[in-house]
C-alpha cells in the first residue's frame, strides 16, 4: 500500500483494501465510516547552513507547517539548547530570525522520552512564532544517529500565526550544536513548501467478530491505518493492525467467544487523532466493555497495565497470571489505551488494558523513511500476538460486568 | 578488596580501607558503626542430573540455604514452570523430592522483572519446604545466557523448616525444562554445603562533608560496602559508593554547600539489609532532610522520581529542569530510596530522590561471578556522577525546609 498520509488517495486505497481483507478473513459488519479532516500536504523541502560555512541539512517539514515565501527564506539561525531556553527568550527577540531548538532525548524501553522531549516538536513552533521567529528548525524527535529526519505533527493554537517548521536529522543537529558552541554567528537558507489543505476525505474501517451473546457490550481493539508520508508505516502502525486482528481471529479458534470483538482500523491518527474522535462520536449511543490498542511497533510486550474498576480485580489478576509466563510484568500505573480508542474510553469510562511493547528501538524509526517491514522481528511479533490472544480469550469470555476505573 | 560477603573478614577489611580512604578524601567524622548479623557461609556445591541421562549442572547455593546431608542428596526432580504452579502443588506431594522452579524473567530497563520473578528465589524455598520437599533448585534469577548462576538471599519464615536451596544457570534451567517437556522422569544428585552462621561481625562506614549551616538537617546518600561472594561486586555496589562519594566531593567544588552531606557505606545489605536497619536505629535521634541511594550498577541515569511534600514542588521542578538536558526524564511514580536508606526514610518520613539507572544489563551480571570492573562503562559512570552532582548541588544548598511526601 505504501505511505498513506491522512486525507490522501493512498489512505483511501488502504481503506478499500482493508474492507476487502477483513471480509475475506471472516469479519462481519465490515464498513467504512467517513469523515473530513483539516489535512496537510508535503512540498519541496531543503535547508542549508550558509554561515559560517556551507553544509546541506537533511530536513523534513512538520505536519501543519506553512510554506516559506517564494524563493525560500534566508536568515540568522539562533540556537536554543532546550525548549525551556526558547521559552525564556524575550518576546520579539527572534523577529526575522529562525529558531533552532535542540533536546536530549534518549532511547527508553517505555518510550518515556517522547513525552517531554517531543514537546520541542509539538509546542516549539508555536512558541517560536510567539517570540516573532520567521521559521523554526528542530532536532528530530528521535533516538537514531542517521541522516533521516523524523516528521510529525505540530500545532498552532488559535491566535498564534503558523510559521514554517522543520526537523533536521540528529547528525545535522549535532553539527549545529557544535557550531553554536564556537560562538560563531549562523545563517541558513530554508525551503519548506508543505502546507495545510482543508476538508480532506478520511475514514475509519470497523469490523466485528460477533460473540455468542449480542446483549453483552463488545471488546474494542484499535490500531491506525494511516501512516506518515516518508515511509510505509510498517511499525507505525501496520504492525498494530496485524497484531490485533490476528489475535481476534485466534481468540475464536476454540469456539466463538461470549462477547463481540470489534476491530477499529482508524484513519487520520497522525495528523491529530481524528479517526478516534470520529469513532467516539459515531458510536456514542453503543455501550462498550473494554478498549485496547496496539500502536508502538512490533517489539515484545514487556509490561501490562490496567484501568479496571475494583470490582474487576480478580479479572485483572487472571490476565496478569496468564501473561507472567510470557515474561510480561504487571505494573501499578494506569492504562491509557491509545490515541484511537482514548476518546471512546473517556466518553464511556471504559475498562482499559495496555499491553506495553518494548520501545527501545521505536524512536529510531518512528516517522522516518526507515519505518519499513524489515524492522519487524517475526519472533517478537508472534509474542505480541500470543499475548493479545491470551488477553482477548479471557476478556471476550467474561460473562460479568467489565468496568473502568473511573 | 575482592569479594566481601557480609560478616566475612573481607568485609571487615573493606571497612578499614573505606575509613582510610574517606579520611584521605577530606571527609570528616569518619567512623565505623558495628553490629552483629545472622550470617551465612558458602561451602562445597555441585549438582548433576542422573536420570534420564547424566549432565553436570552449574549451581550456586542461595543465602540462608542449609546443608544437604553428608554424602549429598539424590532424589526425583519435579518441574514447576512457575512459582504459582509450585504454590498449587498439594501439601505433602513433594515429600522426599527436589522441586525445580522455572520462571520467565526478561531484561527490562527499569529492572521490573526482579520483583515478580525474584519471588521464585525469595519465596520458592519456603513454599517448597511447606510442601514437604527435601530441597529446591531454581532457575537463576537473571537475564543472561551463560553458565554462571546467580546467588542471592532466600528466607525461611519462623515455623518453616529450612531446606537446601540452589540456583542453576539459565542454560542448565533450559535443559531441565526441555527434559520435563518430554515427560521423562528426572532425578538429580545435589551437594550444597553452605550454612547459616550466627553472630557474625559487620558494620557501616559513615562520613560527613560538613555544611556551612550545621543547624540544617543533612542530606544522606547511601550505597553498600558488602558484596556477594562470587565476584568483586563492581556493579553491586562498588560503583554506587564511587558515584555518591565523587558527586559529594564535586558538589563542594564551588564552595562548601549550606547543608552537610553524609555518606553511608552500609554493611550487610545482601544478606538482609542489616546495615540500613542499624543506621536508622543508631541515628534515630538525629533529624535528616533527604535520602538517596545508588545501588543498581553504573549504567546511565534515565529517569528521576521524587517523594517530596507538596511544599517542595518548586524544588523538584528545579531538579528535574537541571536533569532534562542530560537525557533524564521525570516520572510521576514515587521514589523509594534503596535498601540501605529505606529504614531511616520510613522512620523519619524523609524526602527521597531516585536517580534511576538503566537496568537493561544489570540482571545479566547481578550476584554472579561476572560482576567485575570491566562491566563498567566509564562514559555512563561519568553521566551518573554528573547527575548526582547536579542534584546534590541543588539540595545541599536549599535553605528552606525539605520534607517527604507522607
Amino acid at each position: 500500500m505504501g505511505p498513506r498520509l491522512a486525507g490522501s488517495e493512498r489512505e483511501a486505497a488502504a481503506r478499500d483494501w482493508a474492507v476487502a481483507r477483513l471480509k475475506s478473513l471472516g469479519f462481519a459488519n465490515v464498513r467504512t465510516e467517513s469523515f473530513k479532516i483539516p489535512g496537510w500536504v508535503r512540498g519541496a523541502e531543503n535547508a542549508r547552513i550558509t554561515t559560517p560555512w556551507p553544509h546541506d541539512l537533511h530536513i523534513s517539514a512538520l505536519g501543519n507547517s506553512v510554506p516559506t515565501p517564494a524563493g525560500g527564506l534566508s536568515a540568522e539561525l539562533v540556537y536554543f539548547p532546550t525548549l525551556d531556553a526558547l521559552k525564556a527568550a524575550p518576546d520579539g527577540s527572534l523577529k526575522g530570525k529562525i529558531a533552532f531548538v535542540d533536546h536530549a532525548m534518549r532511547a527508553n524501553q517505555d518510550g518515556s522520552g517522547y513525552g517531554p522531549y517531543g514537546q520541542v516538536r509539538r509546542q516549539g513552533p508555536a512558541i517560536a512564532s510567539q517570540k516573532g521567529a520567521a521559521a523554526i528548525v528542530i532536532r528530530s524527535v528521535g533516538t537514531d544517529h542517521n541522516r533521516d529526519p523524523h516528521t510529525g505533527v505540530t500545532n498552532f493554537p488559535a491566535g498564534t500565526a503558523p510559521i514554517p517548521a522543520g526537523a533536521v536529522s540528529a547528525p545535522d543537529a549535532a553539527l549545529i550544536a557544535r557550531i553554536a558552541g564556537t560562538g560563531k554567528p549562523m545563517a541558513i537558507s530554508l525551503v519548506l513548501e508543505g502546507h495545510p489543505q482543508a476538508d480532506m476525505p478520511s475514514g475509519n474501517v470497523v469490523a466485528d467478530l460477533p460473540g455468542r451473546d449480542p446483549s453483552l457490550p463488545p471488546i474494542l481493539i484499535g490500531c491506525h491505518l494511516d501512516s506518515w508520508d516518508l515511509a510505509t508505516g510498517a511499525i507505525d502502525d501496520g504492525a498494530g493492525c496485524a497484531i490485533v486482528t490476528t489475535a481476534a481471529l485466534r481468540a475464536q479458534k476454540d469456539g466463538k467467544p461470549l462477547r463481540t470483538i470489534r476491530v477499529l482500523w482508524a484513519g487520520s491518527e497522525e495528523l491529530g487523532g481524528f479517526g478516534g474522535a470520529a469513532y467516539a462520536k459515531d458510536h456514542a449511543a453503543e455501550p462498550h466493555a473494554l478498549a485496547m490498542e496496539s500502536d508502538f511497533g512490533a517489539d515484545r510486550v514487556w509490561r501490562v497495565r490496567f484501568a479496571f474498576a475494583d470490582t474487576n480485580k480478580a479479572l485483572a489478576d487472571r490476565i496478569a497470571a496468564a501473561l507472567g509466563p510470557m515474561g510480561i510484568v504487571r505494573d501499578g500505573g494506569k492504562a491509557g489505551g491509545g490515541t484511537d480508542v482514548e476518546p471512546v474510553i473517556a466518553a464511556q469510562k471504559l475498562a482499559v488494558i495496555d499491553l506495553e511493547q518494548d520501545g527501545t528501538r521505536y524512536f529510531d524509526l518512528h516517522h522516518t523513511p526507515d519505518d519499513t517491514l524489515d524492522k519487524i522481528d517475526p519472533a517478537q511479533l508472534e509474542q505480541n500476538v500470543a499475548a493479545w490472544t491470551a488477553v482477548l480469550t479471557i476478556v471476550a469470555n467474561e460473562a460479568g460486568p467489565i468496568s473502568g476505573s473511573n
